[in-house]
């Protein structure tokens, strides 16, 4: 088996034909550390509904990788797996387009990552500009779990194992791919063969949806977050304990909309750009109620998430028929990523039974 | 499924039988970077040929482990793994008694060093005396491989994977012996329940033979060692190459016996200890010849490996067979790996298909 594209060089006579009608595949997922927010949807599963009807895109429930820094806490996350697959199933991830598969069902993904450790420093990986930062907020200073400062190897071992060539990622994630691309041409050339695959990173176009107490992260873990699953009477509660503009005390007085997380959520979710612009513009100038914007905010969060609440809740009394289907999907990933780790060790002379 | 013993603490009446009947199970192996030499065969493989019939007795050819700090000349550690399987065989390993298997060919102790990694710090693993020795001796300095840093958890994961009691390590691997306790309490300690099983370290009686030039180690890098697949024409070079006493230049002088290599095989390789004493008294006092000594060491030497290198050639042969018996092994300590792996894996509630 030939990878399906090229690393930059001559394109090879053998490879042109799979090249032109392969689709781009496209892998990315979630930590399985609770149900997901508004801010998974606008940060990411929209892209993911867009990306199923045009890619081969694979979906990684993470609970291996959720596990580096929550040890403790195994039963939550592997707990979560199947909350987060409702998620996806609920707002519109269709599994006959998608594969959802859960990596810690899938070996190969231990085994490649392994292999790639070999191909890094430990000074490399703790140059990571996202490892230092999640070290720094996480507050581990030396006491980094040896899991977690490798794990930048092991969420290229999912990509490279794949041959994903798309990875839908936040700005902060780039170094990721970055760091993903150097193991892949390194892999390359120490077995002098083209096995692994270069990607690119597919930035998200829309920013990070605050909290709704106006920290710049809606966050589970921050309880700032709105949960997809979430009942009318929380979305209510919610959407009045937002923050808009701690100043904007008189509705005559003229309004902050930078920093005003209703605005936020409201460029998120409100179609109608024009009324928005107008909207904005009113508020800037003074008589707008923070009542009135978040009774407009409420309306269109209800309306989205209504029927994601019942799909979750339809699919929450039927989770045999979601395990089935992260079975079908586990089994499709592991077919895929068997055979990527097959030639990977084909390369390396580890193939010694074929 | 229960541990094989419990961990210190009081012995459960369930696993009481089991533990009475159960034999000591040893896990041990090679890197397979190069033929085994006579160094190998005081060291380790004797201690082995008596460990088989007294328990169960795991022999991994480590070319993951290998791999770590060569994967440039991965080429040479995938063609070792037969060489070293032959050499095992040669002296008298028997397949039926002592399972001869494939580091790379069992995916699930990849699955296991990336959970243990999880349960370790970076520090910690960079205060490993024995990685800190073996970094300065490869001069890695900052440039660590983060496979080699990590190697002592893949290390860990091998033992803890067969529920192994005994490792037979030399002295100054008793470190790793340490840190895999460390990890399977930490482990078992996390989950609440006693999956993972404590091992002993079993000292090496006899030291470690010295290299022919007269360095402290016999070893394939350092060009100083015998192989056990030496030609007769070899082994007679080898030892009259043998580093004596450097002031002993006529025979009438009196000799030195410590640090001579002469008497350092002698002591491992011939039987007849009150004939030795005897010899190093005369050497000691003057009057015995160099010539004389490597006579005898050589008659022994002959002898020793003459029916190992008549059974390497037979097995060179038949090659065949010898990857059939790799692949029994392999597959007898995957099904033995894959128990442990799933007993772990349903401890972190990882186990969601069955």
């Amino acid at each position: 088996m030939k990878s399906d594209r090229g690393t930059g060089a001559t394109p090879k006579a053998s490879t042109t034909i799979s090249t032109l009608l392969s689709k781009p595949v496209v892998l990315t997922g979630d930590r399985t550390t609770g149900p997901l927010h508004l801010g998974h949807y606008v940060g990411s599963l929209k892209t993911r509904l867009k990306l199923q009807d045009e890619t081969e895109q694979y979906l990684l429930l993470a609970d291996i990788q959720a596990l580096t820094d929550n040890i403790g806490r195994h039963r939550e996350v592997s707990e979560n797996v199947i909350e987060v697959a409702i998620d996806y199933l609920a707002v519109g991830i269709d599994p006959n387009k998608s594969t959802i598969f859960i990596q810690s069902q899938v070996p190969e993904l231990a085994e490649l990552s392994m292999l790639l450790l070999n191909l890094v420093t430990v000074a490399r990986l703790e140059r990571n500009p996202t490892i230092k930062e999640e070290i720094r907020f996480r507050g581990f200073e030396r006491d980094i779990p040896a899991g977690f400062l490798i794990y930048p190897v092991s969420q290229a071992a999912d990509i490279a194992a794949f041959k994903a060539t798309i990875v839908p990622v936040g700005e902060d994630q780039l170094p990721m791919i970055e760091q993903t691309n150097e193991l892949v041409r390194s892999f390359n050339a120490s077995v002098n063969q083209d096995v692994l695959v270069e990607c690119k990173a597919l930035l998200s176009s829309v920013g990070r949806l605050p909290g709704i107490d106006g920290k710049t992260k809606m966050s589970k873990s921050m309880d700032n977050a709105i949960r997809l699953g979430a009942e009318p009477d929380e979305i209510r509660k919610a959407v009045n304990r937002m923050y808009t503009d701690s100043r904007h005390l008189r509705v005559e007085d003229p309004g902050q909309v930078e920093g005003n997380v209703v605005f936020s959520l409201l460029d998120a979710f409100e179609p109608d750009t024009q009324r928005l612009a107008e909207l904005k513009h009113h508020y800037q100038s003074g008589g707008l109620a923070d009542s009135t914007l978040k009774r407009l905010l409420e309306e269109r969060l209800q309306a989205l998430l209504e029927p994601i609440r019942l799909r979750r809740q339809r699919l929450a009394m039927d989770r045999g028929e979601v395990m089935a289907v992260l079975k079908r999907g586990t089994e499709r990933a592991r077919n895929k990523a068997a055979a990527t780790v097959a030639e990977v060790k084909r390369a390396l002379g580890l193939a010694y039974f074929v």
